[in-house]
């Protein structure tokens, strides 16, 4: 049932289909839009070089996506969905061609309403922020890459962020409402899903349904306070993470700890933070700057920058250099650069964290973010790999595994090998209906069920 | 160093010595003030028996509050401070007379702004939370006594309550921002202390500082609805408390937990409750009513009752029928209860929860109020306990303590034997300073500094 390539004739009858909306093929542009940020991975870079769709589709609305469905199936063309392209993982890297979707024009924002908000899928992050913030409400949860990247695509690829310190992580019930989706039926229809049946969508990677509006909660906007606190020790940094994660009474979003060499990679941070320290970059409630202060006096640490939320359109964002810009960051400097994606045990005095710190030295550069699961806050990690081959990095990975730290292994490009580890049976049996002919985003998924082979 | 029963002539220049301040002589209006809920346990009400102060006196600002220091120093006075006495410990009743001050007179809001407010010690918590709302915030958490009790009063003698299950306990860092108070040394003087220094006054009784000021942080104010949910098993309703503890992505002010046959004493609630089911209390976010609705179905329990924000004012306020008003309304119908303010260990299992539950029976009612102690949440309890002797309730006491139970005894009305357990020689410091002639609520501490003995 998988697809087959199309005659290059039929290009021309899908096109004429969808007359009166929007369509690239100039190859440059197809080529660009295939393309997502993958390449922080050496071996996705080489996996999927040269993956590209034979053209982007640019629907402005719902009823556009439906047509292009229609389309698809009528002629079986594999259809891959994309937002802004800001995933790691080739979510939106197309292996068998056909129609990349491309889903930015769709920056409708139906409603916001305390504590909740409908948009379409491809409203950016910061757009709905400042939007919500109007009345006094902000994202939950954003990626590093919140100024770019849309709704759509993070419910999609991502997983949680700079605000899962507080609410979890994405796939938490409660931290998403209602997904519309559009099939590849015969007859394609938008399907509403609601509570926990989004599931069956949420962080499918657009194999089982193209996301057109959500329903998504807001949380509260503080004014946030940025600031960099450094560290002579490590695990002091470490620690002091773990216990602001921990300290009930502080409002935080960032609690981002990064060992020495990183803060080196990060230029314009580099004059706040002396050579040899270590550094946490945090976002916290303007009120808790007061017993910040405290709590960084116990662990030893000197509060080195500060910026008030009024400032906030002023030199750099703090958060633009936490989770994965990090790597971004570090990779401009030194190209041979990759990294991990960890969950470390929920284990107070980070025992694995300081193993693997005094283990790997500066091979692994330790790279903390805490956030919560399951109502614990913990430390996940994006380290930084100096890489040398392929079969060093996985002996790093397994020897991670074999000491409990959960790898989301972002050098592969299969749905189930990364984050996940296992099949979601209730998102396979939502693509078996929504998907008959196999069209969506095909090769990312190695299971399918037993019936369906 | 105690204080000596002064002479009864003294009381005519002292009352002098205090012209245009508020004095209460009315011996049965002194008896009342020198009253709180200690009554709850039947041990205490035989110990404090019959305890009263001399006067009482109601200053309306700090400078009176300095003058009655300074005339109770001149006058060697012991002196009691109170706000409404709704504490149970009987935290402000007089052991050895003398003056009783009652702080209720001092309700200035001196300033609200997002996130943090200024009040005198005098201001009820529901005031503070009625004009905070104004601009979208609330106290993060309160007695169920929040429409009486003082925020003065909630601070020396209470711990947490409402709201905890997100912000921790009042003694965590950052849920006190200053607290400004009086000293009785020979000359009195307002201190401020802020940050952790607020640690040496904060939960003390009144034995080193009479409160006059306090800046806190709010929350932001959410619409709480409010939802009975029942279960046929009690475990499946503590299990369903835990995982919504546990849930980051729903937002919750309140989980309580009661086994029948606690529900029968609480009237109002008694239509939604069937016999013999266990009932979950609970304030939500409006907003996250559709996932409770979830997770009730997973946990097998049923929503018996709903009320949304805009329907706060009507019918009965649920939290009016948690925490320690269960406690109230059950010996309202069988005055023989009294009960015990328990902490489970951290254990997801909730094994210890049911070991006791099915140990005690009936005896020992389950009433588990979820909360956050360092960063988890975990089952406090105020089991409600069917009284037959002093043996037989320290006995189950015991008990609980070596199945790792932490109990916060109310039937003591020392400091250091209710919910501390030790000392703290920061506070013993400070009283030091502040309290040379030892007036502050005298016998309630059982330590003194060993250079003061």
């Amino acid at each position: 049932m998988t697809s087959t390539p199309m005659k290059s004739r039929d290009w021309d009858a899908l096109t004429a289909a969808l007359k009166g909306i929007e369509i690239i093929t100039d190859a440059t542009q197809v080529a660009k839009l295939s393309q997502d940020y993958h390449t922080f991975s050496p071996i996705l870079q080489a996996q999927l070089a040269g993956k590209t769709g034979d053209l982007v589709i640019r629907p402005a609305n719902e009823a556009e996506v439906l047509r292009v469905a229609a389309a698809c199936v009528e002629f079986k063309v594999p259809l891959t969905v994309r937002g802004a392209g800001t995933g790691n993982y080739g979510q939106c890297v197309p292996l068998s061609g056909g129609v990349i979707l491309d889903m930015t024009r769709m920056q409708n924002i139906c409603w916001v309403k305390p504590g909740i908000a409908r948009v379409e899928a491809g409203v950016k992050l910061a757009q709905l922020d400042k939007k919500a913030r109007e009345i006094g409400w902000e994202m939950r949860m954003s990626p590093s890459t919140y100024r770019t990247a849309t709704i759509g695509g993070f419910i999609a690829g991502g997983s949680g962020g700079i605000g899962s310190i507080n609410y979890g992580l994405l796939g938490d019930r409660g931290n998403l409402f209602a997904l519309r989706v559009v099939t590849l039926e015969d007859t394609p229809r938008a399907i509403e899903l609601r509570g926990d049946h989004v599931q069956k969508v949420n962080h499918a990677w657009g194999i089982n349904g193209i996301i057109t509006e959500l329903e998504i909660p807001l949380g509260p906007a503080y004014p946030w306070a940025e600031a960099i606190v450094t560290f002579e020790s490590f695990m002091a940094a470490a620690r002091f993470g773990q216990a602001l994660a921990d300290s009930d009474g502080m409002i935080k979003k960032l609690i981002c700890i990064t060992a020495w060499p990183i803060p080196s990679y990060l230029t314009p941070l580099r004059q706040y933070i002396p050579d040899g320290s270590h550094a946490a970059l945090l976002m916290v409630a303007e009120t808790s700057l007061e017993p910040l202060a405290d709590l960084v006096r116990e662990y030893g640490g000197s509060i080195a920058y500060q910026k008030l939320a009024q400032d906030v359109g002023k030199g750099f964002q703090l958060a633009e250099y936490t989770w994965n810009h990090t790597t971004l960051h570090a990779r401009n400097v030194d190209a041979s650069i990759t990294y991990l994606q960890s969950i470390f045990p929920a284990d107070k005095s980070l025992k694995v964290v300081e193993h693997m710190y005094d283990r790997f030295g500066d091979e692994v550069m330790m790279h903390l973010e805490f956030f919560r699961v399951g109502g614990t806050a913990i430390p996940g990690a994006l380290q930084l790999v100096r890489y040398t081959t392929e079969e060093r990095l996985n002996e790093i990975i397994r020897y991670h595994e074999e000491q409990g730290v959960f790898i989301a292994n972002p050098h592969v490009y299969i749905l189930e090998l990364g984050g996940r580890k296992k099949v979601d049976v209730e998102q396979l049996e939502f693509k078996q209906m929504v998907d008959p002919y196999g069209l969506f985003n095909p090769g990312k998924m190695r299971v399918r069920l037993e019936h369906d082979l």
